[in-house]
């Protein structure tokens, strides 16, 4: 008989939480029942799943009672308060947001990277940044066959990688300039922050709120997140990190200028990079500059995989190289990752937390 | 007695022709007459030039007898053909397409950079690429304080970059999404390749056709021409330079992150460079983090200056550091730029050109 899952998605009306949705839906978890969590906000609204209505519930501890499995969405401060309470009813957390990702009791999961990381999990499960999570992927393959040095990015990131409300200023900025009228910013870059700035035909180059050493802390996650998927060790120093973060003027799919140092620099070449790249998993290799092939966000719209292609070396360092990557910033960068996670804690048998009561203690205090 | 000039602008009606005749209204060199010279389609239009009117002239060789200073921006075939002729006739030519640049008799030159190039010249001048030109002002002050053995660039160019044309069609393709219709790309990345992409709320990581070696010939440019800037040999091997190039959909206003490693490692520091930066030529600082302030292409349209922000050392790499350079592509980048250099050549009474049947011969077969 094949297990099933009573299953909870938490923030289930944002632009992430609606995609999770649909990826569980598209999934292979067989799901029992479903819940759709929000904040009171959206209680009473219904959504569709697998052809059933269901409406969309205020997110309390109770909630979580006889669930297995959460998909959480919701911000920082609900995961904070709610996901304790999901583990200590015996559920296991998938997390989206940033609150638990340096936990050192928190696994930090790319599937195709480090699904080895889920296997001592104690109930929450981070997902890693969307800027993060497909740079790894990209880099993963190359990790594994010459070894990794330093990783250098920009990155080139969608409005909604701040969630919907920053997608729908663009879009209505987008308008206002069409249409002659002046442009008007009340989210972008961040939205608790004291200024706003238009992203429409124009850049920003901060992310998520700066950090006393001037970098934004989108910057300190590319760094710590990376090396905590790699090596197990945020501050794991044999793998150099460093990134300067800008958002652009896209609605969906991150673009990422990665430079990178490969530790075997006589065993690698372009060739072997992009043979390595077309064999990765999630991974599609889009390099062919005589027919201009290479990765562009409107082509990763709604698509699950990694896309990288410009892969080039810089001839006057042996064992650098450059790559662009592209990925929908919503499914690999976010919802689709989470329910990858879900599917292999599935897979694994891993869909239970050893003891409740012990991980609500440890995490209620994070 | 103020010594006058008699001036030509070859490619009047594009986007950086306009702006070099602005540039050259609010210029100190004194004009004796003008010459609007474009292509047989536009001859006939008028353009007003400090409150006189002046009819565009179909430019033929003969445009330039009694000429004394060109101001070109008509494309790198009309350069071939044109300003040896301008030369013969004993003109200077400020040429900002990219045909002559690596001519080893030709001072490729930004003013603020390495105007003692311009001593030696023999009829012809260029302009750097848009994307190098800002990238060098930047690194200029670092240059000279701490020495410079690298630059790791990536940029954001604005569709401008590609004419106006380009331009043009961004903000077709912007209203056709605002409207809910399909956009049609005809011009971008690259006119004459086989394919055409949308620019808006989309990245594509080409500019200009691709090279053998997998580069685009911009990032070449961006390479050969830093190097030819800072040491006067495009090959030089002691400062090291990479680049991604990237377009991104904003009209008007090139960003760039850009990565650097300095010699002096240990007399260096961030708040040294922002100071440097700060007191540079053609520089502004804008770096505060605590106020969000940084640059922004809407900041700096039609501004002559370079804009600079996000300057911070990468700590795991001692000696190396970020910053994000801003600037008006079609100005410093282009038309602001080349008529700099041309008052650069007023100021140091070199508006003439030494062997002028000698340098016809140079140039005519290059």
């Amino acid at each position: 008989m094949v297990k099933e899952f009573n299953v909870a998605v938490l923030g289930a009306t944002g632009a992430v939480g609606t995609r999770m949705r649909e990826q569980l839906e598209q999934s292979t978890i067989p799901v029992k029942s479903l819940k759709l969590l929000a904040s009171s906000r959206s209680a009473g609204q219904t959504r569709i799943f697998k052809g059933k209505e269901y409406t969309i519930e205020e997110a309390r501890p109770e909630s979580f009672d006889g669930v297995d499995l959460v998909l959480s969405s919701a911000g920082g401060s609900v995961s904070k308060r709610l996901l304790p309470e999901a583990v200590k009813r015996g559920a296991v957390a998938v997390d989206n947001t940033s609150y638990f990702r340096m936990d050192k009791h928190v696994p930090l999961v790319v599937p195709e990277v480090n699904p080895e990381a889920l296997q001592n999990h104690q109930g929450i499960i981070s997902n890693p940044n969307c800027s993060t999570i497909q740079m790894v992927v990209a880099l993963k393959p190359i990790f594994d066959l010459f070894g990794l040095k330093q990783a250098i990015v920009s990155t080139y990131q969608a409005a909604s990688g701040a969630g919907q409300s920053a997608w729908n200023e663009l879009d209505s900025e987008a308008a206002q300039h069409v249409n002659g009228q002046e442009m008007t910013a009340k989210i972008l870059p961040v939205k608790a922050a004291a200024k706003h700035y238009p992203l429409a035909f124009n850049l920003l180059p901060q992310i998520d709120v700066f950090e006393d050493d001037a970098y934004t802390h989108e910057e300190w996650k590319m760094i710590h997140e990376t090396k905590k998927i790699f090596l197990n060790d945020m501050n794991a120093s044999q793998l150099k990190v460093t990134a300067t973060t800008v958002r652009v003027p896209v609605p969906v799919g991150h673009g990422e200028t990665v430079y990178f140092q490969v530790d075997q620099a006589d065993k690698a070449s372009a060739k072997a990079i992009q043979t390595a790249i077309a064999a990765g998993d999630g991974l599609v290799l889009q390099d062919d500059p005589a027919q201009q092939i290479y990765p562009q966000p409107i082509n990763a719209v709604g698509k699950r995989e990694t896309f990288v292609g410009r892969i080039r070396p810089d001839a006057e360092n042996k064992g650098s190289y450059w790559m662009w990557v592209v990925s929908d910033n919503l499914l690999k960068g976010a919802a689709w990752n989470a329910v990858q996670i879900a599917e292999e804690l599935v897979k694994r048998d891993l869909v239970h937390v050893a003891d409740p009561e012990k991980s609500y203690e440890l995490f209620k205090e994070n």
